[in-house]
């Protein structure tokens, strides 16, 4: 099977992926969302802007403003949620334009230990009210 | 349960982990070292010379130097293993010691879409000539 996505088929760069009423902020380098997925309460996606599919691809520049803007959000995605520990995941198995998946790893977590990968659940979609408010909640603490 | 393993009980720091014996290289910032369980050949873990336990815990300088050593390596790792594409995570989970697992995930990769964790498989775990002769061929490709 083929690996990469060209970027003329890449879903991040027409739009279709992630969802816009998952947007949480942009930035220079790269824009936040809130993951698809909320059974990780507080689980985001930061989305590099242009098409890269890896870390050594980046200018340094680029590199630096990318892990930074991933520091400092993981930072507020910590505090608010009150992270045990924060995991930080660059995969593109599926989907090989750059993001990171900031998962903040809860007190309550039903498997502290693991990757998120390994404990099965059944998918939290939020809608309406419930993803507005706490998309809101976000762009706030971002600010 | 407590999340932070405080610094004196650190394996990391304790020299308890990584083995010495899957050590690459060491540089500036971090160590490299073979992962322990070679079923995803060229797995290595690049662990942070000083206890800090997430990415906004690091001076800028530091983040840098840190996430520019991932990035070479992963080019280097990517190529030896001819990688469709590289993982990069920062978990901690159990060892919140800052370290990255750097993983190329191969054309015959049994489940190239997924993350590693959600493959079920036996550990290979190296040892005596093929454990010398792999860590010897990725410091001669990363000097």
């Amino acid at each position: 099977m083929e690996a990469a996505v060209e970027q003329s088929s890449c879903p991040a760069c027409a739009g279709a992926w992630p969802r816009t009423d998952h947007l949480i902020a942009r930035g220079d380098v790269a824009d936040l969302y809130l993951h698809e997925d909320q059974f990780f309460r507080g689980w985001c996606v930061l989305v590099l802007r242009r098409h890269a599919v890896e870390l050594y691809d980046l200018t340094c520049t680029e590199r630096h403003a990318f892990v930074d803007q991933a520091a400092a959000v993981s930072a507020a995605l910590a505090s608010v949620f009150q992270a045990r520990k924060m995991n930080y995941e660059l995969l593109g198995n599926q989907l090989p334009h750059l993001h990171w998946h900031l998962i903040p790893r809860r007190l309550g977590d039903p498997s502290p230990l693991e990757p998120v990968w390994r404990i099965p659940h059944e998918p939290r979609t939020l809608t309406g009210e419930d993803l507005e408010g706490l998309v809101r909640r976000l762009r706030l603490v971002l600010q």
